[in-house]
């Protein structure tokens, strides 16, 4: 294979940095990348439901289930 | 990699501590977490059923299958 | 891990003990917990079926089929 | 575990015998159970479509998916 | 277990036979079953795709993947 | 086994060909069959997407994940 | 098997070129393929997520969770 990144290898690179997560049924969440698993069930810290462009929740810590996820952003 | 934590290892941090409990469909429940596994079937004490800011149903004891969930956050 | 109580042990401590089984979908249902497997396949005897507060149907047994279980409260 | 019944053997005890069938997407069938695997996929026999009470069309033979099944009732 | 049928068994004895295959989303078809595999995957021959009791398409092969059927009658 | 095509077999015997693609969401596709593996995900070269019996849009190549296929038809 | 393209293979030479990515859910990108592995989970890079023809966000970084993929197109 070409000089390339693999998904998981990327969200690695990511740990303890700023992400946005965009979750089924229209939620967005911005946090720092504490962890994940190969399902892509993660850990966010400091985290913030966005609705519209506004916060609508902070959330010291959350552990979402992967199959909420439909892109991770650093 | 990193220092990091991952999902299930910060359920298991949060074992016998209240915890948010964010479902599919509109459902929320607060409980005490009682206990979890691999899928993130979770075992909620003194779980309340939340609805727009509103307790709406109380339950000693809920196993909630774990494909319904979207986050745990303690 | 500390000293914590698994999904299906705790299925398994209401084993003939009645419970309450809301499913996906808006149906819930209140039975006797007669057996279970892992996949959350459950049997429940003498189960009434609820909407809204109402028994809608009786059935002497039911065997659910577990991807439709949200939670199983005793 | 206690003196209790696993799902798809209460299934087995029920082949050759008349069952009701509640699918996703209220759809309810009634019919002779002649077969199942552990997917829980059945074989109905002279099963009959029922909608709001009323047979709506009948099946001399049913080979239904088992990921559509919400109960089966004896 | 009784004198009893399997599902893919039973599918087996309807190769090259009409039948009558639901899928999810409202959708009917009508053909000779000219193959399968354990997923409920199907290979449909002379097919009519169905709705409201009228023919809407004709497709001279089909193959359908399994997760969209709901079920198969002869 | 009585003379049958395997699903998967039988879309071996249209690689190359012309086939339409009908997805899941009211999405058809029509396309040269390009490859194709287990899960059904599928390569179509020359794709055009139809939306009632007119192309919507034109692909010189699409990689379709499986589980979004309904049926394939040559 | 005849002269043919397995679906990830052509993901594969499509490596570091751009695609355009069609979700479920009425989302589309555009991007450059910076990686991807056999669940089709993807890294997108320099990303625009599109809305009726008109770009609606720029992600420098996005890593797309593969059960949300309709397809992808070079």
């Amino acid at each position: 294979m070409v000089n390339t990144v693999k998904p998981l290898s990327m969200l690695s690179k990511n740990l303890n940095k700023p992400v946005m997560v965009e979750l089924k049924g229209n939620k967005g969440y911005r946090g720092t990348l504490d962890g994940f698993d190969p399902h892509m069930n993660i850990v966010l810290k400091n985290a913030e439901e966005m609705e519209g462009g506004e916060v609508k929740r902070k959330l010291d810590l959350a552990i979402v289930r992967g199959d909420n996820v439909i892109y991770i952003s650093p």
